[in-house]
């Protein structure tokens, strides 16, 4: 069991009008992560309501803020449960044994053009034994042809963009990974999270970006930009990519600052509470 | 309430392997729609999944076809029983009021790329009057400026591309109308279906796509390649754009053929049974 | 007749290797444009290799800079002689009566992807008057729908790009009418230089780029992003589009500085230089 | 010496209002390439303008076609005399020497965008010793990856396209050719031509286009696509990309038909005509 305390202060200004604001910072309800405690606080006294997404526990806090300042802090302590399988023991789901409900992780998304990729993919990917370690070559291959770049992106960059320009951010390994998984027709998704092991240097990637696959019947953590070790991942959002799960979408005028973010891991074994390592399982908090 | 018959029939050649095949080409189950008879047939012998999608109804039909020739059939009769509207009451949500699971259609998605259009939106659109009036005419500026043009574009095609090159067939002209939409805050989607009603020299479109925009709790049909009366569209497929309800997804190597349709709506107003007519009423199919 | 003094200081840091630079910052020889004095240097003791394009006297300074900082200065006092036409009188050629040598910039470029936009342009500005009305009725059609925003594009950015996001600097207005106007068959082309009357809090155009177009068998200028007066614009650089003439390429990594430039114009009208000033004729700096 | 008889048919019906024509349809001429005979015919009777571009010789018919039918007919006997160099010796070189009458061949174009994949290139080729080799290297590695395939790419297809999709024609090839070279700082170019040894099943490739690189002070031949040997090829046009050299640039309203090419070659070895064959020589037919 992992247990991490975490927090996110975001800062606005909104300009004139009330501004729209749907957050998606809490930590996610699964069956693999439960938040312990938490709280949230909006500076300014406006109503905020509050969504669950049903299948996998995304939350999102939506409020109508007035003109001026506000900040918007979250924190929380969360215990992760995670599934641990050996790497070599997961198989890729032919097209026929994938769930109907899932079938639509192997199509292609805004940022994820998968249908564009499929004689590039097959080429590269197409002769490699599928599996785990089919996924973890897919990871490497992108970590060995982009750099990490702050700045090298914008939000409407794309897998396709980054498969070109070779750079780009945590976001974006994880959109070329995503579409390339796609590709081979391996369901593959978007999550969002607070990541324990971020270099320090690597400061854009508070909000980490990573992704899931979907390997004998349950989705597995792989996160192509290499930063983070599994267990150390809060998963905020899953959706299909970046479009789905913004940690924040605002529909106004505002002035934004760079969020801050902190997070701890318990080191308690006594009580049961290990750190986040890195190791050669295959890890799924999210059946 | 209109009552049509239709067909449908593909025909393939897998190649060497088997391949799966995912189609879209059921008649959806909907408040709005009910399905009298049906009648689905495989030239093969192979066992088919069916699966219906829970929200929507969209319904697909999964097998593994072997090499060799095959051809499927799909007869069926619909009942579609419209919600109509007087289009001046009906209004657009604001952000605070679009529930959350609807929210996702203000997204941008593969095809629709609404991320890159907002301030184009804004400054073509914005200044209208918000509500059933301003979708109409977000439709006729793209009619106005759209050549129908078979050919001009093919599977990979976006919104984008056909706002600038201004040429495309129905799915173009629908994924365009999505992501201005969306570019303005409203709620859209793609759905397919068979159209009565297509002029017989647009062949190309016999598997229609077109479009539905959320207004005052409810979906609202709009056909932005103004081919059919809205009440003349049996729905197959609902999802964000054209990734998500292909008539068909096929893994695997296959000749095809171009697909035979037909359309016949009954005229039986003594039992009931109207004409589908081209009205200025807005008519929603789903709730 | 305008005589102005402008001055141009490059900063950078050469790391590692030898780093080549070409730079195109001297002010171009023309028929209309006369270099009085001017002065060139570098701070490091290499060699420059001149090279002065045989059509429009655009000028190159070549040259191989060792690992470490390099400082490149380069002022000069340039009198613009200009062409001054009554718009009236100006008239689109014909595609029969546009010389060979020129037909290419009614061509696509890197930037200015014309051959994507034939059905736009025809629809937005083909019943439009041609003449030099037309093509300044084309660049306030862009000044209203494009935002003059630092950082909204990056170099790879091209008009296809602006035309949709509606966002970018002088370069992105340039390359968007040189697009539009090759789509209604207006040879234009790029040219950049130093702009008296640049508004100080645009300082990203201290290099400037604008627009030439070819009317009545001459080039008469444009700028679309309505920062300068065309008198008041030295000429440093004429082109098909960026690709042909920024103002520094550089092969091998460099760390750089933002440049500084100033420029003054003289108020002599004893001596014949007036101020550069905006008004409503045609001004040509080069046949 | 090779000698090759070909002959070209082009057919349209122009409808409703004079066109413009403008077809780069004659054998250029070059020190190595010689037009003994030849025989230009328009079934209409308009004036025809010929220019002939100083640096390569490319000529282009220009004439005004009313409505109705037209048949254009080229037929020539050309002879080339090919420089022949052992591949071994070619060296590329360093940006210094590059005459900046050629630099820009360095830069990118319409469908060369070479500007996005200097990472992409130093990645793949950066390590490949340069000369020759590297540039037959580069040229491998495409036709390893892209698929020929008639209908897969469109007018607008660029070569950054063409390496995320992996399938083209000729022109594909050679647009992404020409983008990799220029990312790795080797000059290149577009030729068009008619190509001795075009397998008959090709036939979209009547028209071919193939790439010259400039190695060791000389335009040398490559033909990614791996059609045609290179002393085959009667040159056409030669230009930055397709935006430059199109066999027919129209405007006004056609219907076309598609062209009808032939071409043989002289066997001769008496009087010095020998066929052209596939070796390992390095060809160049342009200084």
């Amino acid at each position: 069991m992992i247990r991490m305390n975490f927090g996110i202060t975001l800062q606005y200004e909104v300009i004139g009008q009330p501004a729209d604001f749907i957050l998606n910072i809490h930590a996610a309800n699964t069956p693999h992560q439960t938040v312990v405690t938490e709280d949230f606080s909006i500076s300014q006294s406006v109503p905020v309501d509050m969504y669950e997404e049903p299948f996998y526990g995304t939350r999102f806090a939506r409020f109508k803020a007035n003109a001026g300042p506000i900040t918007v802090r979250y924190n929380a302590t969360v215990d992760i449960d995670a599934y641990i399988a050996e790497p070599s023991t997961l198989r890729e789901s032919p097209i026929a044994e994938i769930p109907q409900a899932i079938l639509h992780y192997v199509y292609p998304s805004r940022y994820c053009q998968s249908d564009r990729l499929h004689k590039f993919a097959a080429r590269e990917f197409g002769q490699w034994a599928p599996g785990f370690s089919r996924v973890q070559a897919i990871a490497e291959w992108i970590r060995q042809r982009t750099v990490f770049e702050s700045g090298a992106s914008k939000g409407t960059t794309s897998a396709v963009d980054t498969l070109i320009e070779q750079a780009g951010v945590c976001r974006d390994f994880a959109h070329l990974m995503i579409a390339l998984c796609r590709a081979v027709n391996i369901p593959a998704r978007f999550a969002t999270g607070i990541d324990y092991g971020a270099a320090p240097e690597l400061g854009a990637c508070d909000f980490h970006a990573y992704v899931e696959v979907y390997l004998s019947g349950r989705w597995y953590i792989i996160d192509p930009s290499g930063i983070s070790p599994p267990q150390g991942l809060i998963r905020l959002g899953t959706g299909r990519d970046a479009a789905d799960v913004a940690f924040a979408t605002i529909f106004g005028q505002v002035n934004s600052w760079a969020p801050t973010v902190f997070i701890d891991a318990v080191n308690d074994p006594a009580n049961g509470y290990e750190m986040p390592v890195r190791n050669n399982l295959a890890v799924s908090t999210q059946a």
